[in-house]
C-alpha cells in the first residue's frame, strides 16, 4: 500500500472531519454536560458502521479498581461511548483510539475573544473550549479510520473508538472502559501536546481543605478569626512542599532537566456570607503532581504535614484543625518511557515510522506536566499506551484553540500507524 | 405617676413579651427574607390599635437622598412596617422607636449548638440569630407601650414604631422611613450594646474588589496568573491601611483610648471554577470602618490607591488592574456626643434618670466600632438618635444569644423614658 494514497485520503476528507470538529465543540460539554456531545458521537459512530456501546457508568463495578479517583458528586450524568469496529481476518494487532468528550468550564465568557462554544476557524486555527483538549483527538481518530473506508480499507483487527467522560476530573471513564472489558494490544490518546510523543505524565492529586473560623460582628473583628486569611499561611507552606517536591534528588529521570515539573494550583476557593461579618468558613480546592512511580498515599501524607504544620502555628486554627478531604483526582504517574516491553517498543516503531513519513523527522518525546487516561491502559491493563496529538494553545484558558493543519498531520500519522499496527483488508 | 408602678406593668407583660420575641425569631428574616417577619408585626401592631403603614422601599424615592448606599440587587422584596399610635392630647414630644427585622446569615448550621431560628430559653438567656441584633430590642420598644397601655396610659405624644430592613447591609430602609415623611422629637433605637448609650458610631464601607487571573492549565503555570493568590498582597496592603487609619494621630475624640476602632474585614471571597486550571477570576468582600467626621470619598480614595499600588507590584495585576465596585454600605460615622443641641441634652438627661432608675447607677457610655441606623436621624433630620439596648453576645457569630433580664430593665427603662419624654395621657 502506497503511504501517499493515505494521506491523500485523510485530505479528501479533512473538510468533513473539520465539520465533524466544529459540531463537536458546539456541544458544552463539561463535567455532567456531556450528554449531548455523546449522543452526537453514538449516533455518527452507528452511521459509519460501528457497534455501539453507550452506557452509564455505575460507581459501584469501578469503586474497587486500582486508579479509582473519588467520586464528586453521582454518576447519573456520566455516560461512556464505545464503537466497535470488527475486522473479520483478525490478522492484525488490535487498537483502541481513546479520547475524552468533557471539557473544562470555560470560566467568565467576558474574558472569551469569541463564544467558546461557538467554533470558529481563522486561519489555521479552530478556537472554541475543547477544540484543542481533546475534540480535535476524538475527530483525528475517527477521521483516520474513515480515510482507510474511503479508500475500500479497513483494519485488520478489531479497533475500538472510545469516547469517555471525567478525563478532567477522575479519569474514571477510561476506567470504566477497562472496567466493561475493553482490551486491545495498544492504545492511542490524541491529546494536544504538539505532536510529539508523551514519554511520561506526572500524577495528580486533588484536595480539598476546609477551614473554620471564629465569627463575630466584625465591630469586634479583634476577637474572631477570619478563616478566609487563615488560608494564606497553608498556601505558603503547600508551595514551600512544593518546591521540596521539585529539588533535584526527587525527580523522575525522565523529569531530570524539568525545574518545576509538580504543580502546585490553587485552583478554586469559597468563604464567608457576610461583608461584615468575620468570615466563618473559608474551602479552597488544590491540584498537586506527583512523579511516575511516587506513591499517592506518601504525597497525600506531605501534603497534610504541610497543612497541619501550618494550621499548629495559626492561633485558631491549633485548636481547630482543618479537614482535609480528597475529592477527584487520585492518579499516579506513568511513563511510557520506562515500559521496556516488546508491545511498547513495538509501538513507538510502528507511530515513529508513521509520523516520521507525514512530518519528515522523526518523533520527539515530551515528559508531560499534566496527566492522561494512559495511565489507566499502562498501569492497571499491561497495554502500551501512546499519547500523541495536535498542537493546541490555551488549553483551559481563554480562546482555546487548535492548529488545524497539525490536526491534519495527526490524522494521517494516525492512520498510517493504523494501517501498519493493525493491518489492513478489505471492506 | 409612681415609676415602679410602670416597672410592675413590664414585669406583669414580660411572659407576652418574650413570646413575642420567640415568635419573631422563628421567622428567619435575613436580607430579602423579612416579609414574613414583617407581616407579624403588621399584624401585631394593627391587633394592638396602631395604624399600620407596610410599604414597598422604592430605590428611586431614595436613590437622590444623603446617607443612600448602592443597593445590592433591587427592593422588589424590601418593606417597611410603621405603627403610628396617636395621642389626643400631643401634650409631649413624639418618638421614633426604631428597629431593624433584618438579621445576618447563620452561616454553616452545623456550627451551631441548636438550630438558629428555633429560639430557645436557656437560664437569663435566649439563643437564636436575630435574638439580640436587634429583635429583643424590637420587642423591647413595643412592650414598653404595652406596659403603659396595662395601666390605661398612652404617651401624651405621637409614637412611631418602626421596624426596617436593610440596616445591616446599607440602612436604606431607616432612610426610607425618613423619606416617608417620618419625624420626631427623638429617636430611640435598642441595639444591643449592653444597656450602654451609643455616644458614637463609626461609619462603614463596603466594596468589593474583583481581580482577573490568566488562566492555563495548570501543567504550565508558571506560564499563568492565580487570581485567588493574586489577592494576598490586597489583603495586606488593606491591613496596612487599617493599621494607619486606627493611628492614634487619626482618631476621632470620642475614640481617642481605643487602639483599634476601625475594622477592615475581608468578609466574602470566590474565585476560580476548576482545581486544575490557573484560577482567571477572583472576587472579595471587604468591609471598612471610618470615624465620624471623616469622608467616605477620602476613605474611597485610600482605598482604591492601597489597591492600585499593591497592584502595580504584581505581575499580572500590573497590566490588569483590579476593579473595585462600591456595593451596599456607604455609611458615615456619627456622634451623638457631638451634638450639643438642647434637643440631645434633652433625650439624654431624660434616658439617663431612666436607666438610672431601673439600674440604680447612672448611664454609661460606648463609642461602639459598628454603624447603625442612628446617623440617619442625627446627620441627616436633625433628630437625636439615642442607641441604647440589651446585653447580648456572638451577635453576627454562631450562638447568638440575648440576656433576658437585660432585655427586662431595657423595656423599663425605654417605659419610664417614654413616660418622660412624651408625657402621659389616659387611654
Amino acid at each position: 500500500m502506497d503511504k501517499t494514497v493515505i494521506l491523500h485520503a485523510v485530505d479528501e476528507l479533512f473538510g468533513r472531519e473539520l465539520d465533524f470538529l466544529v459540531e463537536l465543540v458546539r456541544h458544552p460539554s463539561t463535567r455532567g454536560r456531556e450528554q449531548s456531545a455523546q449522543d452526537f458521537i453514538a449516533r455518527e459512530l452507528g452511521g459509519l458502521g460501528y457497534e455501539v456501546d453507550r452506557w452509564q457508568i455505575d460507581v459501584a463495578d469501578i469503586a474497587g479498581l486500582p486508579g479509582f479517583s473519588p467520586v464528586i458528586g453521582d454518576y447519573d450524568d456520566a455516560v461512556n461511548v464505545v464503537g466497535t469496529l470488527r475486522s473479520r481476518s483478525k490478522r492484525g494487532r488490535s487498537l483502541i483510539l481513546n479520547g475524552h468528550i468533557d471539557v473544562v468550564p470555560t470560566g467568565p465568557l467576558e474574558m472569551w475573544e469569541r463564544a467558546p462554544f461557538h467554533p470558529h476557524i481563522d486561519g489555521d486555527w479552530m478556537g472554541g473550549r475543547g477544540a484543542g483538549d481533546m475534540k480535535a483527538g476524538l475527530a483525528s481518530n475517527l477521521f483516520a479510520i474513515e480515510a482507510l473506508k474511503h479508500l475500500d480499507l479497513r483494519p485488520a483487527a478489531d479497533v475500538f473508538f472510545q469516547s469517555v467522560v471525567e478525563e478532567e476530573c477522575t479519569g474514571n471513564g477510561a476506567l470504566a472502559c477497562l472496567q466493561r472489558g475493553y482490551r486491545a494490544d495498544a492504545v492511542l490518546i490524541p491529546e494536544p501536546f504538539a505532536e510529539k510523543l508523551v514519554s511520561s505524565q506526572v500524577g495528580v492529586i486533588w484536595f480539598q481543605v476546609r477551614l473554620k473560623g471564629l465569627p463575630t460582628h466584625v465591630a469586634y473583628a479583634a476577637s474572631g478569626a477570619n478563616a478566609i486569611e487563615a488560608a494564606i499561611p497553608l498556601f505558603e507552606a503547600l508551595h514551600f512542599l512544593e518546591r521540596r517536591m521539585n529539588a533535584q534528588e526527587c525527580r523522575h529521570h525522565d523529569y531530570a532537566g524539568h525545574s518545576h515539573a509538580l504543580n502546585l494550583n490553587i485552583g478554586k476557593i469559597e468563604g464567608g456570607d457576610w461583608a461584615s461579618s468575620v468570615p466563618a468558613w473559608c474551602v479552597f480546592d488544590v491540584r498537586m503532581g506527583v512523579f511516575p512511580g511516587q506513591s499517592l498515599d506518601d504525597m497525600r501524607r506531605m501534603i497534610e504535614e504541610a497543612i497541619f504544620d501550618a494550621a499548629s502555628n495559626h492561633p485558631f486554627l491549633a485548636r481547630n484543625r482543618p479537614e482535609v478531604v480528597y475529592n477527584g483526582f487520585a492518579a499516579e504517574g506513568y511513563s511510557f518511557k520506562d515500559d521496556q516491553s516488546s508491545a511498547a517498543r513495538a509501538a513507538l516503531t510502528a507511530l515513529d515510522r508513521a509520523h516520521s513519513f507525514v512530518v519528515g523527522k522523526p518523533l520527539e518525546y515530551d515528559a508531560i506536566t499534566a496527566t492522561t487516561d494512559a495511565r489507566f491502559f499502562g498501569l492497571y491493563a499491561d497495554t502500551p499506551a501512546l499519547v500523541y496529538g495536535p498542537r493546541a494553545e490555551a488549553i483551559h484558558g481563554f480562546n482555546e484553540r487548535v492548529d488545524l493543519e497539525s490536526v491534519r498531520r495527526i490524522t494521517q500519522s494516525t492512520a498510517l500507524f493504523i494501517a501498519d499496527w493493525c493491518g489492513l483488508e478489505e471492506v
